[in-house]
């Protein structure tokens, strides 16, 4: 009887997999245009698919490596058996994800381009389309992943509970493993592509964005789909499945100590209010359409028709959910979710304030153009730095409410765990509408391609003006997506934190840990995690900066040698651009995941457990500042130099607007390359230690 | 017999007075050369006096509203009657300090150029002389601060040991928040006249630096003085109090848990090594001299004979006097000492690597200037975060070296105290060479300014490549500086957290301290800690930008509309200038103390004593990180742009150059301003926090 939530949570992955199916006919329906226009979509396809089958070449060599790795800690009695199968598994949806994603986004951007034409609404409805496919594949994929575990391990294999849920924590490794090379090197690849371009193409050939002349610029839209699309989708496929299989355990944790819930549905939960969330999320993706009109607000208000009411749904369905399920006692449960649904939108909305031009810091970001670069840099810097306060101040009233309330009605000896579990239940209430949510934020990179071909191809300006304000809505609803990703990732960390707190009293029940801050084996732990995600912003950058300088110099040599590319009579050897940001990246997306992976061991090898928790903690706590103040300086240059072309502060071509395509291009490895990126470190770090935590246990030095 | 200390700490003090009479009689012995120089000079001295004033204007009125505040704290009870007079006479004595160090810049800038006129080492001697002048005022007045307050409150109030140290942590308060201002407000200043004076004088109307002509010139010499000096002076009068007092009192608390060691000799043990140190840097100054080759290696040599000397002597004396003061058992505290002492020494040896052009990475800097400003600025970002790697190891291993090796000979009970102790002895033995050490460092300004009034007083070349000779040199110096003022603030503000913890415990016995790092109370007040450095950056550099926009107006109305300026025939109106940079510099100074005062005790009302030790362990981690990546960052961006108009990567007046001309004003904020006001508010948070327990501990809301 009380397994019959597995069934419900299968249901809900077919649904959003068969929704996801009818989404991309029905994008795929539409033509892709003229001969030109498809000529342009099979060289961005043909250079996207080149990039990932080379991609999987490489993260297939790691994986291997880290199979034989897992199987040799297995064998030495440190794992079960499960756990480097389930590593792989999840790797393998992680990337499945991100393929699924850029295969539909490679195949409707020229068709958004020709929807176009026609219309802006019919445009939207190619883009979104295949933003929903995005978005309902991770969701499914997710959910059915999970679900696949489950059946194999309870009913195959007759595991109890707690085995369960410590197993399938290990698959979450796999996913986040998968995610960050293909964030990271998506991310390098996206933005040597866009920061070549820009400076050699708009800054010092002065020719316009997405001009076929320029050399990079077909790297450029390879990039949007390798780095936006493909890398996202790994991205949040990593979010979603860490949030739900923290919060499962944890359930699991807590509810072993209270004898009136039967704990099978402190597991369910997560996974029920998941299935909802598909349901939620189909319904409201319906409600996206729009009219003619290339107004901002009204499209935005179409979009957010959709996401508002599966928000509604959620926040509803998931009283009865707790109350049934867990009893009234810990209807606090409930508060939990919704604080976490309401952060999330709040965080979004912090993050639109300060990155978006139709409000007072983007607005004063361009106007500090008008004394040159350096004031835009440090002002924009500055704007970053204080966006992070807000942030700070919902997540912590978040972690404070949905611990305290959900303890409320708990046991004296209960209250602990059920508050970490309130903790892991409003990060799944974060993402719970993630179909929707990153279907609205997946189309942006679409119409953004669509932009490029429609520009390259020499179609009527009118249709580039649409997909314009398409894209242009594209990066109000990225800045929300990112207000989700990042809010849920602290709070997924802590809920991994603390189910790696709880593996090491099961290991060693006798181990007196002492986390107390002021030990200084957890105060230098803190130091160490904290300087984590810094190193890993440098390491990223500086791998940006390495790869696009690489591309200036090809491209400044195309513009030099090959004749009658700058007349149009020769076509750029976009080939070669596009094979120079694929070596770079692959090149460089190596040292991140490698760091990701050792420094953890090695900080439990030195300081032990105690340590462990500490850098931990540190690197959320950074790995959060910094994440939140690199995606908004970034999204504020690139709106203030949007908001300078449109004609404020001198428009475009003034000096101003050359200060402020500099400020972009610095703001593009900080928003889509380092910033995203961070955010799966820190859920990363926490895997690994809790896979490492057996040896960790027995081998330690300090501490 | 056990009080004989304080005559020996008292004379220290006095020692240290004397000798800086001494050597200022000998900087303000030499001419101040021609008319011409004569008149520039007073421009500067003027324009510094007058910002001083006003400063310290401001500065009264928020030291009589916190006397007030303290004197309502001690009637309710929550503060002994010392605490107001305390924080005013740190407040006034690290204010002097930066008065007493200003004065003797300004009355040394033209008299370091005139001479040399003569040579170079007479150009030294007297710039050294000057920066001497600093650094054993602020060791001097530190010791003698607290020597007084000991004698006040042994020997006249009759206060046990406990009490007495209690009572002098709260003039560290006093100390810091004049600090800040100074720190603060003169950094804005500088910050504010350079950039403007820089972006438009150089890049636009393309004349030399300190160009007579450039109407922010004045401002921009003016800065260095009030900036550079008084700022300096304040805060490192700060640093090296703050360090005492934490660590004598940090020792009356461990030793009291053992009856062999008598209390008194652990609090006189920081007190006996910082008057050996100021022996110590009086030998080493007498070795700085050097020949007539500007070259670099040949003149650091001279002021590494100095600082080595000095640190060898401190490491040998140190034995001795642990042993015969603590007993062979605590030995351990030796190593602490020299722990603290090798590792201030290694950090200033990694910020060297990381920003002089000797080595790679500045190189390296350089040639990213090629491809374009935007490629500067992200590799010059990801520099200085990369250099956070080795800093919080070196600052990681110090802390675990001293605490366990400390704590090696102590009986059980007493480890964890007498390791707290070792902590804060390597924060002491880190500065205790500081006579010398802010000698070599504050020399540098006086060379720079030397070098604006050889070029505005249009002196033979040779003057002016001789005073950049020396000024060069000065970057390096400020290098290690920085080093040991970062390093020392780090682990000063760990032992402030631990006299925290103790105090409470000592209001309140029965209290149940839970500091748990995965105590949400904990973790939201490191989340919110975490999240002050970045606002504060965010503040000051908004300041600057703010500041230096109406700086660049001014300075292009001037060239607009006085007619004569660029050929010479008008003199610019520098006084306008200067008037513009002190009203902005002390309109944005109050609100970023106002945080520092008002966010802990908030923080604590919030979430009680467990969540401001989170608040104070999270700023201290997120602000070393901060202020370590900024520092570096900014003196790479500064060398990097000397290297090229030295003549590689293109040259002076190459777009190489002007791209790292806008690197080295975004740095300008970075290194001379956010980054050291960090190293001063993690210990302003703590030192609060301190004087407002008993109010947190009596009245907060969770935890």
């Amino acid at each position: 009887m009380n397994q019959y939530f597995i069934v419900f949570s299968a249901l809900g992955s077919v649904l959003a997999l068969l929704f996801a199916v009818f989404m991309a006919k029905r994008a795929l329906s539409v033509s892709e245009g003229t001969d030109r226009m498809k000529k342009i979509a099979s060289f961005i396809r043909d250079g996207a698919n080149a990039y990932l089958r080379r991609q999987y070449t490489v993260v297939i060599v790691f994986f291997s490596i880290m199979f034989i790795v897992l199987c040799i800690m297995a064998a030495l009695g440190f794992l079960t058996w499960f756990v480097p199968f389930a590593f792989v598994s999840g790797g393998f949806f992680s990337g499945l994800s991100g393929f699924v994603g850029m295969k539909i986004a490679t195949g409707s951007n020229a068709r958004t381009a020709n929807a176009c034409r026609t219309g802006l609404n019919a445009g939207l409805r190619v883009a979104f389309s295949a933003g929903t496919v995005m978005g309902f594949t991770v969701v499914g994929l997710g959910l059915l992943d999970i679900s696949l575990w489950y059946i194999l391990l309870r009913f195959v294999f007759h595991l109890e509970m707690e085995a369960i849920s410590s197993a399938m924590l290990t698959f979450g490794m796999g996913a986040s493993s998968m995610a960050l090379f293909a964030r990271v090197g998506g991310g390098i690849f996206t933005k040597a592509a866009d920061v070549g371009a820009d400076l050699v193409g708009k800054v010092e050939a002065g020719i316009p964005e997405d001009d076929p002349r320029n050399p990079a610029a077909i790297a450029d839209n390879v990039g949007d789909n390798v780095g936006d699309v493909a890398g996202m989708g790994a991205d949040l496929y990593e979010s979603y499945v860490g949030s739900l299989i923290s919060a499962c355990s944890l359930g699991v944790i807590a509810f072993n100590l209270i004898d009136a819930v039967d704990r099978t549905y402190a597991f369910a939960v997560p996974l029920l209010l998941a299935a909802i969330g598909v349901i939620a999320s189909l319904i409201g993706s319906f409600l996206v359409r729009t009219g003619e009109s290339t107004d901002q607000m009204t499209l935005l208000k179409a979009l957010r028709r959709g996401t508002n009411t599966s928000a509604i749904i959620i926040a509803i369905a998931a009283f009865p959910l707790v109350w049934f399920m867990l009893g009234s006692s810990y209807i606090g449960l409930y508060v939990a979710i919704l604080a976490g649904l309401i952060s999330g939108v709040l965080i979004g909305r912090f993050t639109e304030y300060y990155t978006s031009d139709t409000y007072r810091p983007t607005k004063h970001l361009a106007a500090s153009s008008e004394t040159g670069t350096a004031t835009l840099v440090i002002d924009g810097i500055s704007l970053g730095m204080q966006s992070t306060v807000m942030p700070v101040i919902i997540v912590g009233a978040c972690i404070l409410i949905s611990f305290y309330v959900s303890g409320l009605g708990a046991p004296e000896a209960a209250k602990n765990s059920i508050g970490l579990y309130g903790i892991a239940l409003a990060a799944v209430g974060m993402l719970s509408t993630l179909g929707i949510t990153l279907a609205t934020d997946a189309y942006g990179p679409v119409a953004d391609n669509a932009g490029g071909i429609a520009q390259m191809a020499g179609l009527d300006p009118i249709v580039r003006e649409r997909t314009d304000a398409l894209d242009s809505l594209g990066n109000t609803t990225a800045a929300t997506g990112k207000g989700f990703a990042i809010g849920s990732a602290a709070l997924t960390a802590l809920a991994l934190i603390a189910n790696y707190v709880e593996k090491i009293e099961v290991i060693d029940p006798s181990l007196a840990l002492d986390m107390s801050i002021m030990n200084p084996v957890v105060l230098v732990g803190v130091f160490i995690g904290a300087c984590l995600p810094f190193v890993f912003a440098a390491i990223t950058m500086g791998a940006i900066g390495r790869a696009a300088h690489s591309v200036v110099l090809e491209v400044r040599r195309q513009f030099r040698e090959i004749k009658g590319i700058m007349d149009g009579t020769t076509d750029a050897d976009y080939a070669r651009c596009v094979d120079l940001c694929t070596r770079s990246s692959l090149k460089e997306m190596v040292l991140p995941t490698v760091i990701a992976i050792v420094v953890p061991v090695a900080t439990g090898l030195l300081l032990g457990p105690n340590g462990v928790v500490g850098m931990l903690c540190g690197a959320t706590v950074s790995g959060f500042l910094l994440a939140v103040f690199m995606s908004n300086s970034g999204g504020s240059w690139d709106n203030a130099k949007k908001y300078i072309e449109v004609g404020h502060c001198g428009g475009k071509g003034s000096d101003n607007d050359k200060a402020a395509i500099v400020g972009d291009t610095i703001g593009d490895p900080f928003k889509d390359t380092s910033g995203p990126s961070i955010n799966i470190l820190i859920k990363l770090l926490s895997m690994v230690s809790i896979v490492f935590a057996a040896l960790v246990v027995n081998c330690h030095l300090f501490g």
